[in-house]
């Protein structure tokens, strides 16, 4: 292995030598600027992101599971705050929170592909009494601002990446797709299909994935959530629904996907007490907004240290 | 073991329903916002955080050591971002680097006292060709301005919670003194002592800990590294020093304080190289900042949900 280990370790040194990394970052520094000034002015609380619990996000595909063990105990990484955005919306004067939360999901190497990372950001935030129209209004306007700061304070760092900034003039409302709509339209790859054919993002309702994504009850079989589709190929940046929060609802929707229900205990005991509150939310990866924002290959591309799955070693 | 569940979630509940985490939070997201708008005027980039790396800071002291296996690699949770400082400063074009670094140091239940968490967030700075004072001073200069910030804006807070905000007018620079001087002077608890004993914040200079921390060439056995000290016996909010950075230096301290040298064989490459450059930075707790200006009994009242070591059991 140690001639493998000298050549990424000189890939490495070249990864962090990177001339563009500095204007990369300063525009992202801006996006995250701007993104905790909004949410400043709209009054969302901001809670300090958590990195390892006993529950984590169960997600909708499959990663190599790692377990920390603390005081015996055992507790997973986090995958996302998805639960801890719904508990800490139990108290009554939190009506809506965002975290800036660092995720870990160990993807597996064939996922070693441009757009994902085995740990990155999300920018992370629900609201009490939420709906999808609420978070769309609130996201458009969000990025809205987010942009238009980038525009207005980057000008030397696109230069210098040598990226112009006519995909930063986004109009709103963003248009609404049915992945039922899409998949008819274009056959299974509808997703990137669409993102390629759009030069504007666009919203794409109806997933069937986690157990704490609302189902229509006016239509079941279909989902209250949503992603945010970022156009010109770079697909998708955001993900989000309205929530279960009704015991027997959550029960359901366990049992469906086989969730652990043990595991899960002291989540359902409080959905039986009545405790969870009706919510919408979402999150969305920084360094995917990045990836986009700065037109790169990869969103590898926006890090200073290789965290792209199925290198089969790093170096720091 | 379930009448202790079920009151631990009792426990728990009560705590996410505290009457007045909203407002510490408000008030911690305010000194965050300050901080982010500080660093980005003094055009310091900030890079995302990293959870887990081949290396992570040796700490001087003992922690339960849990390491995650990717892709059949051991990777350490990230206790701290230290040595990824000194690698990003490392690319020619970063002069000045910052994090907002959640990190996870699995305390012994010993250290469940008011103020170690097991997982925090600290902000991590590190400067090139940084020394002591200009660490002092670019600090002195933060809080001033984050705690003016946090005055102005979250009196409604401030009076909820029932604090005032004299704690808060502090005067620049803060008092230098060196651990061997306040020893002498206290004894063994020196650090608390003089804690308690002051009204503001001040530098304590001098520690025998990690093989990072720059030894003092012209007075060899002491060392160029720095706590902040916060008053009123808030004790340490920030560590920091004048870094190692050359490979024989490096060498020897690592052998003095009997580090892995296998682990650290890359880094030990590059400081061969020539690579590393000299620096110094801190990190500061966010959590422990927050506690200070919100003058809390513990560090676990400005948190939603319990990291305290030695609960022994942690039901979200």
């Amino acid at each position: 292995m140690e001639i493998n280990e000298k050549v990424l370790l000189e890939e490495t040194v070249e990864k962090i030598k990177s001339k563009k990394i500095k204007h990369i970052l300063r525009i992202q520094q801006t996006e995250l600027k701007a993104v905790d000034e909004f949410m400043y002015k709209k009054g969302i609380t901001r809670m300090m992101p958590l990195m390892m619990a006993p529950i984590t996000d169960t997600l909708n595909h499959s990663v190599e599971e790692n377990e920390l063990k603390y005081e015996g105990q055992d507790f997973d990484v986090m995958k996302s705050m998805i639960f801890h955005k719904q508990l800490a919306l139990v108290n009554p004067e939190l009506d809506s929170l965002y975290i800036v939360s660092p995720n870990i999901r160990l993807e597996k190497a064939e996922r070693g592909d441009s757009r994902h990372l085995f740990e990155f950001s999300q920018v992370d935030f629900e609201f009490k009494n939420g709906n999808m129209d609420q978070v769309f209004s609130f996201m458009e306007e969000l990025l809205t601002y987010v942009f238009s700061e980038v525009k207005a304070n980057c000008k030397d760092d696109f230069e210098a990446i040598g990226v112009g900034t006519s995909h930063l003039d986004i109009v709103t409302p963003f248009k609404r797709y049915r992945t039922e709509d899409l998949r008819e339209k274009y056959g299974e790859d509808f997703e990137e299909i669409a993102s390629k054919e759009s030069t504007q993002p666009f919203w794409l309702i109806n997933h069937k994935r986690e157990f704490y994504d609302a189902e229509d009850l006016n239509n079941m079989g279909t989902y209250l959530n949503y992603d945010l589709i970022w156009p010109m190929g770079y697909v998708e940046g955001l993900s989000g629904a309205e929530r279960e929060y009704k015991y027997d609802r959550i029960l359901v929707r366990m049992r469906e996907l086989g969730v652990n229900e043990e595991a899960f205990r002291h989540y359902i005991e409080l959905a039986k007490r009545g405790e969870l509150v009706k919510s919408a939310g979402a999150g969305f990866g920084v360094e995917r907004m990045t990836r986009f924002v700065c037109q790169q290959n990869e969103v590898s591309d926006v890090t200073v240290f290789c965290r792209k799955p199925g290198k089969g070693k790093y170096i720091f």
